[in-house]
């Protein structure tokens, strides 16, 4: 499959400067696949041709004038920004000129004209936000929700883990694990809701439609236990940021202990290739790349500050999922469970 | 003050080698206190006088004929081991022998034979855990409740807000600041338990009960922008395991990192004594010491795993805790806090 992607070129802090070159680095790395460069023309013009990216054969411009800020609010971007690069990016995957498209705008904005132009799937209620974690095997965990949805049913969690397996089986975890996020090992643990989600799951694990292990707690998102963790956006959203925190805190902590004093900065100096080393394998940029699941097309949202090699992981996440062909997947594996129960909002309207 | 505490010896996977040392070290740094020891006298006696405290004048031992395991149900904990070292030393606090008590026994049994014996104080509806994590500004960060609750009401966190602050000003955190865990800042942000929680919380600083900030986000626990993180004990507990299990992974990649080869183990050994200060820093048993808060009575939870160190981190909050009369100040702000509005059962009652 040669698969296009649609780049909003504009997004993000550093714009065509970091959007630009890691487009260029996709476009090297996959010899199929085309590029559909979205944005204000006069603005990217010296990008394209720094990067050899105007008359490219695999490169198609597509003008947008206008640009959502990091700062514009949801109804700006929805209503009065109909010509934005972000806009039309997706616009491109509706009409099906792109199989997926990739923007660094901002979350809520994105996450708003993504679901008013794209649409939900059949079968799923609500979008959810994935992304993978490092863990200590090398083959990252995949998390979702990390915070489209603060008040999730146990049904949600279900469509999470269609979503979730698609979506990792398009990423090389063949039969995916998945693990729902949980105090405790045991059926007994957590609330109602995820005691319900626990039974939907199983159900589907014994239809043969998903591959559940069970519950999982905090740390083994980063043993990597499960291929797949899925949990309400709350919880997610403050797992994600809680590891954000402490990574910040020791990475802060290793810096001023190794630079308190000549010869703590010389014992630095004769341990920088290792240190180096380390900080690579946990290098935050390579996990960048979140997907908007659950939508009638892939979007895949950049980190706001991403730079050239950040953005092009979130271009290598976006190229994976649409060859992996991601949205048909999910409708499949939808199609499956349904055969053998009632549509999943029937169960939102007796617990609503 | 004379702070009195009962120490369950037998508790933990290493019972007397590790509680009866930290019991010595406790007496030694605090030249006041009393140390009562619960436990089998034929267990505990090599180390009482291997540790110089049988006859000590300020120790004096209580004999509990049975051992409540890191195994046993609550259930067995409960109604079968009636004279367990964990019940005999919650007792003490109950009769006013001991201000507060502490065991390395498993959670689950203390928290149930903790609430059995001693009771929640009037205005509180469920007792929380608290403990400290570390921040970047090494003062620590309170977090509450930490799993004792899985399905919160607002009031509940008013609750634990309450709480936190009188354990927080005893650990020497004067007017500490209260911050609510959340997913954006924002007050339009997070559930609707959230938010209610927050109004609640804005209406008791506005009272000058409380001294709260606002929402925080997981990556602020870390930051040290709160002295103290509410939240429900679903997600207390799932962004505390998952910390640990970061941390843990990231000081696995270090440990592989420096032992990759003898040119890396060459390195490690140069770069040695700031990988121990860092280590220090970080060093997990420095935080042991958990609060079950909201009873008539001071219990503290201490890993399982401790060891002497650790377990004496234990026994210096419980320490602080008895010196500062956390008990007391609970009641106080709690009381000051129900002159101007009703009991906090009427809004379980209406939300359940």
């Amino acid at each position: 499959m040669t698969a296009s992607l649609a780049v909003d070129v504009m997004g993000g802090d550093l714009g065509p400067s970091a959007t630009l070159p890691a487009c260029r680095a996709l476009l090297d790395g996959h010899a199929q696949c085309r590029v559909l460069l979205v944005g204000q023309p006069e603005v990217m013009q010296p990008g394209l041709d720094l990067h050899g990216l105007s008359g490219h054969p695999r490169v198609e411009i597509v003008p947008a004038s206008e640009v959502v800020t990091m700062d514009d609010s949801v109804e700006i971007a929805l209503r009065r920004k109909k010509d934005s690069s972000m806009r039309r990016a997706i616009e491109l995957v509706k009409d099906g000129k792109a199989d997926a498209c990739v923007s660094s705008g901002n979350t809520g904005a994105l996450m708003a004209v993504a679901r008013y132009v794209l649409k939900t799937l059949p079968g799923i209620d609500r979008p959810a936000i994935a992304t993978y974690l490092p863990n200590i095997t090398g083959s990252g965990t995949l998390m979702l929700d990390l915070g489209a949805n603060v008040d999730c049913l146990a049904e949600h969690l279900l469509q999470f883990a269609v979503m979730g397996t698609a979506f990792a089986a398009a990423g090389g975890h063949a039969n995916p694990r998945v693990g729902l996020l949980n105090i405790g090992e045991e059926i007994i643990k957590g609330n109602e809701m995820i005691k319900q989600a626990g039974e939907l799951l199983r159900q589907a694990h014994v239809e043969g439609r998903l591959n559940f292990l069970g519950n999982v707690e905090g740390n083994d998102i980063f043993k990597g236990t499960a291929d797949i963790v899925v949990c309400d956006g709350f919880v997610g959203n403050v797992a994600l940021k809680t590891s954000e925190g402490l990574a910040q805190m020791l990475s802060g902590m290793i810096r001023q202990e190794f630079t308190r004093g000549p010869l703590s900065r010389l014992m630095a100096l004769a341990a920088l290739p290792v240190l180096r080393r380390f900080r690579r394998r946990v290098d935050h940029r390579r996990y960048n790349g979140a997907a908007l699941l659950g939508l009638r097309g892939l979007v895949f949202k950049s980190h706001g500050s991403a730079d050239a090699f950040a953005f092009q992981q979130a271009m290598e996440r976006a190229h994976e999922a649409a060859e992996g062909r991601v949205v048909q997947e999910i409708e499949r594996i939808l199609a499956a469970l349904h055969t053998h129960r009632p549509r999943p909002s029937s169960q939102q309207s007796m617990a609503g």
